[in-house]
């Protein structure tokens, strides 16, 4: 596995009970997963170099991130040097959204009106068209928020391309779309096993604050309808990005319709629940997946399912040194994932399972307050 | 954690939810736990020069098992040096059945009908007090049904103790026992808390063959009034054991009285099943009794949890190279430890949550006949 963040660290949890040897290549050994596995090479996945020594070394390679070469690692696999899941054509495919919304429309799938431009007056007047406010992304780069703004107008659209243009005047590829009425917004994990089987995890609802995700409520409060539609277009589009492993596709729910917003193919945090909360993890099915082995069942353990990230507290306070307190809470599964406490930074997660979602959501709540930020309360 | 086998390995995948620090004394490097965490020493926790040098990196030491050197451990902790969980004292208990049958006598606990005897004339006049077949066991280094002899008459009993008297004519303290009639044995974990809170796990039922668990079934087979009986015997016990951490009490149960049969101080087979089926496992249930963090929830997660184990088949097979085959079971959450196969070695367990015992039972004894030895068809 590429990258030694939570991803990876709770990807070994998994590969132990397997059995299975999970080499990990990180950026540091004080990287998240490197203080928990023996078998961590130090590089950078980013670096042809690094990128080639790790993978040689391995008979299938996965990734907990997307900042790799994918030109060494496209010509590894060509050569027959190495196997990987995602491929480098499933991994570009899933860092270019600008790309992704291309071949979601060609597939006829739902997407926010958009337009994909490359300078800025071109930009301005695709908003201008779609209408105030508008959203900006950039094609490339962006979690968590971050290559993300809504923009109330045109002075506020400029300010953010002018950010975003390079000293040669050059704008990268970014994205105009319509601002979404969010009513829900959702996230179906689909598992593709390396012979195109699938299966795929009850529709999570993820509260983000900011970009970020705050909290995952499992199975998401919409009808059986809606969510069998996400499913539907959640595993359309898993077809089209032809990654092997877990594909994560985020979805908005306006009320009515349902629209693709982005795709990731690694582990995700919106199925994190699935550690407690499933039969099988996502972390255990990634690796069934990759290692070719039959996939595990996504059904749920409970009612309802609830996470909570620990995001640092501005007070800076270290998790670690509250844990006592938060397993105080009934109930609550802890997992800090051993990074530097600083604020805004995401340290852990807190998996509660209830039969009712009052239940579920307080308690986790109550515990990654003890931990971190608390979650604001949103009027979700 | 002193050794390294698989009890260690399971405890560090608790230890990296909960982000502790769980560093491990291996006897090689190969060992189970060995492979999986990168925080390893390498030495004999029964070498007093070895314990003394991993104790004193450690905050609080804990145990895999019992084979320490007692002496050295309890001149630690009298110095103030280290935290043993459990104590010296506790781990004497535990490693002398000879001894925790007189304590639990003298707390009026329920025992069979047994002689401690140091001779082997005084040991045949026991075994024929008690009556044929009597039970023969010595009083340290048993498990896994070593150490434990069925004799049919005195002939056979007297075969027994000439195996066990060493070259100066010695025997060693062992203790002879009426052989009670089983119709269930039971288990039952108790968690000790480092301020003497305790929770108990519900009461489970093991499938013994030849001494070695092969099964469990959770909840067990008993009214609830002979399961609320089994948990205060327990408790007492435990009480008794004065162990923090684990403590797994094996009782026997003829139909109407329950007898304690042992007693161990650690994470126990008999709690597998709690990794998926219970709330809280019992690996992270020590962790949190060993630092003195609040316990958890030891509900079970469905109405019926089976675990069965992985015994090294005859043919020599590697359960790793089946792993396929058994992932196909639906449902069935596959366990290896990363042990070299040797026919019937413990090699793993796989664990099935379900709403029926023969349902949970059928498809754990399928995955498990896929990896090595199949569970026999027992009478129970």
């Amino acid at each position: 596995m590429m990258g030694a963040g939570q991803l990876a660290r709770m990807s070994h949890q998994a590969a132990i009970s397997l059995g299975i040897p999970l080499r990990i290549l990180a950026a540091d050994a004080t990287d998240s997963a490197a203080l928990v596995s023996p078998t961590i090479d130090i590089g950078d996945p980013g670096s042809a170099a690094d990128l080639r020594r790790f993978a040689t070394g391995c008979e299938i390679v996965t990734f907990d991130h997307e900042l790799v070469d994918l030109d060494a690692l496209a010509e590894l696999e060509h050569a027959g040097t190495v196997i990987a899941r995602p491929s480098a054509a499933a991994l570009a495919f899933a860092t270019d959204k600008a790309h992704q919304r291309t071949r979601f429309a060609h597939r006829g799938l739902p997407l926010p009106r958009h337009r994909i431009v490359a300078d800025a007056a071109t930009a301005l007047a695709a908003a201008e068209e779609l209408g105030w406010p508008a959203v900006v992304k950039t094609a490339r780069g962006g979690y968590d928020g971050r290559g993300v703004w809504i923009v109330a107008d045109a002075d506020a659209a400029q300010a953010v391309l002018t950010t975003l243009t390079d000293a040669d005047g050059v704008l990268p590829t970014v994205i105009v779309e319509e601002a979404v009425r969010i009513e829900r917004e959702l996230a179906v994990v689909v598992v593709r096993g390396a012979q195109g089987t699938t299966v795929s995890y009850p529709v999570t609802e993820t509260v983000q604050v900011d970009g970020i995700c705050r909290e995952t409520i499992t199975p998401a409060r919409v009808s059986p309808e809606v969510a069998a539609e996400a499913t539907r277009i959640a595993e359309a589009a898993a077809e089209v990005a032809g990654a092997v492993g877990l594909i994560a596709v985020e979805l908005f729910y306006d009320g009515t319709d349902i629209t693709i917003n982005e795709v990731a193919t690694r582990p995700h945090n919106s199925a994190h629940w699935s550690i407690e909360g499933a039969v099988t993890s996502q972390f255990e099915n990634h690796l069934r997946a990759v290692a070719d082995l039959p996939l595990g069942d996504t059904a749920t353990r409970a009612p309802v399912v609830v996470s909570a990230n620990i995001l640092g507290h501005a007070d800076g306070r270290d998790p670690a040194d509250h844990l006592g307190a938060a397993l105080a809470v009934r109930g609550a599964a802890v997992h800090l994932y051993g990074k530097g406490p600083r604020p805004g930074r995401k340290l852990g997660h807190v998996t509660v399972l209830a039969d009712t979602i009052d239940d579920a959501r307080s308690r986790a709540r109550s515990a990654v307050a003890r931990l971190g930020d608390p979650v604001p309360e949103v009027s979700q």
